[in-house]
């Protein structure tokens, strides 16, 4: 039950800092602190500047705070999508952002391939199109879309506003946030925190579109509504009572992540994605899911292990590790393995290792 | 910044058992548990079973987890309203709650009385009100209304649905559930736990209000409406990925408390709260600012210092405790002491010595 390395693509391994974090928050009185206190607004400012420098956001950029991304994908729908949002779908996370903007009644459209599949440059958006929803990395799949073909999208539709969904990615990928209008993530993936808070980044134009929805007499929603986010971010403070203990917790660990440099965290994430899917092709019975190398993920690796499921599991979990079962109907034939800012060069090894 | 005893009304001092609890959730790997494991689902239903065991809420009641209680004020106007809520505002709350109806585009109606006054018998609610909505006890002036007016006004309207906030006074009140239909509280208050989630019991007649809407084609919301959480609690488990430590840690502090006993809690409640209003009357300088007896929260007491505000909580933060500052425009002349199960006798009784 508490293996000592833990590969399920989220919530995933803790961040390794967590645990002495949660320690000094209990010395300090941190999760009885008042979100209206001075001490809170310090801490949430630390949290979006370190995010800012972490992740080398724009100026023209906002970050807020939610209580996980399934609430972001309802909030950015409700705040940029008057009706028409265009959905690329190749998984299941994928297919319910989709779905929750049938929910919301808008007139979503989508562009949808095979879980495992990437997208060609051939797809044609309506031109009606407000906003282009796009998976970065398909955490039920392992498929990661290449940022010259998400920047490409954007610049074909000039007109639409662009959001990515960067859940179990970041904060590996180098986003040109300059390309694109709002991205967002949660925080128990590759942050390594535990779950419970999203985090919302957005550019002037997205406040404004929910400002021009809101003028037409749309809803946008109430206290997660962009215009409210922004009003009380001016305060560093949140609408709500939020996860005050989470956003304590980013902060330590964004900082620990600076420290650390965000270039060595996506070169040794590079070396321990090559070193798995090199021990994938070795392992005649055993395949990468993804084929096609241009969309296979950095960050969750998913192997095709088809009847070897259960064995290779039991071997991995022999050795002291826990991958992730396969998602939705390829839980019998495949798993997933996180390859996060906390999973090291050695853990790796040591899992190429027991499987190879 | 880290008093021993923090009379904030929310969040408040932890419940004094968290801090044990969080060490044993480290300890058995709960951070990064997976919402869709067994271990999970184990102590969602166990939190759910103990609220309903310590609470004496009915069979035909359901039990939800959202992230904030704000959150369920968006939400149970989006499931359980088509147009017409009717709010009873006497405070910040209440009207925040009036609010938000009026943001997602319904047609609120309100009795509104100015903060620390209560309601009189005489409220007329209009005849096609689908949802009343009632605020317990004002977290921000101290009002706390009667059981019996609150039972009083759904008896005299039975078509109307009843919604009662009772964030910041629950676990106290011995509310009888089969005279409401949905009652919301948040962890950080009477829970004494981290801030970060909501618990929502809506019966069955909510749910078919819920479903009522939707077959209109109204949008309810998406992975937070009542379907989508009845749906997924059925199997024990969330719509989203929650925040799953605080699930857990709310289930091994409602079973502290069904140990200790929720007459004594009661009793204890009423106890703390008689000695503070008694020592508000015998200082002259000093007063409740709730004058009406039967309106006088027991979890919450607000004390009218005017220029001794600063002097009296000098005083107290003296003696080793914090006392709440009072809400909004009465920051410089109340202090506002949160009653909760956490706060001790012994801890009552040195704040009274302190003040008196």
């Amino acid at each position: 039950m508490n293996p000592k390395i833990n590969f399920t693509p989220g919530p995933s391994q803790l961040y390794f800092t967590v645990e002495d974090h949660i320690r000094t928050a209990f010395r300090d009185g941190v999760p009885s602190l008042s979100h209206r206190s001075k001490k809170f607004e310090g801490f949430y400012q630390d949290t979006r500047q370190g995010l800012r420098e972490l992740l080398d956001i724009p100026a023209n950029y906002h970050v807020f705070f939610t209580s996980s991304a399934t609430e972001i994908w309802e909030r950015l729908l409700q705040n940029l999508v008057e009706e028409n949002s265009f959905h690329l779908v190749n998984g299941s996370f994928s297919k319910r952002f989709f779905e929750i903007a049938q929910q919301l009644n808008k007139k979503p459209a989508k562009s949808e391939v095979d879980p495992g599949q990437g997208f060609d440059n051939s797809i044609s958006v309506p031109s009606a199109t407000e906003l282009i929803a796009v998976t970065h990395n398909e955490t039920s799949s392992g498929v990661s879309l290449p940022l010259d073909f998400i920047y490409d999208l954007k610049a074909k539709n000039p007109r639409a506003l662009i959001a990515v969904d960067a859940v179990s990615s970041l904060p590996f990928p180098d986003f040109d946030y300059s390309k694109l209008d709002c991205v967002f993530f949660s925080v128990q993936k590759g942050f390594g925190l535990p779950s419970g808070l999203g985090v919302w980044m957005v550019n002037d134009k997205c406040l404004a579109k929910a400002e021009a929805l809101l003028s037409k007499g749309i809803s946008i929603g109430s206290y997660h509504n962009l215009p409210s986010l922004y009003a009380h971010a001016l305060k560093n403070q949140t609408p709500e009572t939020p996860n005050v203990l989470s956003i304590y917790l980013l902060s330590k660990v964004v900082n620990d992540m600076i420290r650390r440099g965000i270039t060595n965290i996506r070169r040794e994430t590079e070396y321990k994605a090559a070193i798995l899917y090199q021990a994938l092709e070795k392992r005649p019975e055993l395949s990468a899911f993804v084929t096609q190398k241009s969309f296979q993920s950095k960050t969750v690796i998913v192997a095709d292990c088809g009847d070897l499921t259960e064995k290779v599991a039991a071997k991995i979990a022999a050795n002291g590790m826990h991958p992730g079962d396969g998602y939705g109907p390829f839980k019998k034939t495949q798993l997933r393995f996180a390859n996060f800012p906390t999973h090291s060069k050695e853990q790796f090894e040591l899992l190429v290792d027991t499987i190879g």
